[in-house]
């Protein structure tokens, strides 16, 4: 849906920082991990390798095809990929402790909390290498019939039409994990 | 007990605010979870539908009667329901993750630290779907006779005199109920 | 010893915020959870009865005979007896959540971890109910062969030369306490 | 590498306060835990004893041999001895709890997500009371052929070319060691 994609704003570096923000102190990102994104025309703007997402930096320019640069992430072919086989605008990549230690020995986990019910009743688990095609291929598969996924023992990757609705289903699913931890029913990480 | 119903004030959005981030860096929402509200004339003032509770935001205001503007939080039934059926005069909803966690299978939560057993020893588990008439009316009655209330797998309800109360008896039945968890002393979770 | 009294500095509330502000972020206090003290001439200071640690605010003074102000916290007795009975110029009292949760069916905690072991490495856990006079007794009488002790089931206490001391030692407990609860080890906790 | 030494700069204080406020919020450290230093001409510089990581504070230079000032470190004798035996310019030390916990009994971490199993497949665990000549000969040691080591039953020393660096691995060896424990696969702490 090249069609739906927004401008690139010069505030962009800003919402990039306040949605960064929010998952560092939320802790659904630790250091300098994770990356997100937002499609713009004939590529997307994605956060630079190694950065800190919490610290504002503008992002890196990444066209839909060809070479990307240097400094944009290395976790860039999954971002490309989703968005040339979905109608995602922004997505958010990140690595929440809970979601990561669920994914294990899972292709689906289902969240038994209302929240985690309603909104992402079926959390599809993805295999693949950090940074290769075949997990970017994973992913976008994934994300056309939901709006994230955990990348197993990785992290996880949401998408939607903006920075803040990737980010919400994030916490969302961290949530949801932690609460299947907790309670101790690993029956429903099927 | 409208009777007590405070006239709004124009500060009332920074109030919200100053609550909603001490619930967020405490961990008791994350994301754009959760709502809070409070008693005014014919009605009472509720967060926005959607809105992170720890940014500042002009409240919605919602009738005691008919309906309630698109703006206003989803759950605004909870809130309405409360006011109704109890003197309150602040309301704060929240997903703490453990509270949730210690919920399922169970009626009643007893806490065995000390701060839980002075101010709630006895904590109601509630059912009832997020946003619907029936788990309203099972709030409502529950906050007749307590302080908070849990929703089973949702999270909890707290009211009182003030946004600053509500909060308060979130944190604790939180904390109340993380000890329990860590204890392993699930015979409490009766 | 009050010849080791301090004159009540005018910057008193800012050190109780400052030291209040670590004790929130570090999770060692949630909502208005937890007071701290500092020794005067013929008494002491301590934080208000519901205060938030994290904000600013005059504490109250305390005699070291005769009737508390009303807005002294609830819990001054204990302070009150550690000045009596020990040389300690500064309290701090929390509930951290592992520290709590270590402490059922307990009357001695080992630390496994270097830290503990070197600066704490046995912590007494006491009985009685918060606000008494009991408590207060077996409070004083724990922390004068110890800089720290925690009340069971309800929080810490914590002394020493200094707000910063005191506060110190409150956190390294509940690292040590998470560790033994994190490494399964409940046979250290004797 | 005394060639690869970089000036001290005038902003060393505030890349130590920096760094230190990542690693307080993250959880790496609290209270005055924890102590960093970067590489300088004929010795280094290392924050102060009893230092909060997260405050503004002139380091202390402690030169390659003979003497350390008073106002160091107490764990200087790790420092100097990794920036003897190894090439690394700057070294981060923490007490993260989920390392600290899976540290028992062990020799070798091997991470299970991906991030570890990339960038640290194989944390090296070695023993020495803080402080002692043994600790510094073995992280030394250990630092020579990793970034990262875990001192049993203490915290994470870590090293690279830029404090930055050395942060990232603290928080990539936590979050392995937090996913191992909550995935209840102690199997991989061999």
């Amino acid at each position: 849906m090249p069609g739906n994609a927004k401008p690139i704003s010069t505030m962009l570096d800003r919402e990039f920082e306040r949605i960064g923000k929010r998952l560092f102190l939320e802790g659904l990102v630790g250091a300098n991990f994770g990356n997100m994104s937002v499609r713009a025309e004939r590529g997307f703007y994605i956060t630079r390798t190694g950065a800190y997402l919490d610290c504002r930096e503008m992002p890196a320019f990444v066209p839909e095809d060809g070479e990307a640069p240097p400094e944009a992430s290395s976790e860039y072919r999954v971002h490309r990929e989703v968005y040339k086989k979905t109608p995602h605008i922004a997505i958010v990549h990140a690595h929440p402790v809970h979601a990561v230690a669920a994914s294990f020995d899972t292709d689906l986990i289902r969240p038994i909390d209302s929240e985690g019910g309603i909104l992402c009743p079926e959390i599809p688990v993805i295999g693949g290498e950090p940074g290769t095609d075949e997990v970017a291929r994973n992913a976008a598969e994934a994300l056309r019939g939901s709006r994230i996924a955990i990348i197993r023992g990785h992290g996880t990757v949401a998408a939607g039409k903006t920075l803040d609705e990737a980010y919400i289903y994030t916490s969302i699913v961290e949530h949801s994990c932690r609460v299947l931890l907790l309670s101790g029913r690993p029956g429903r990480v099927v």
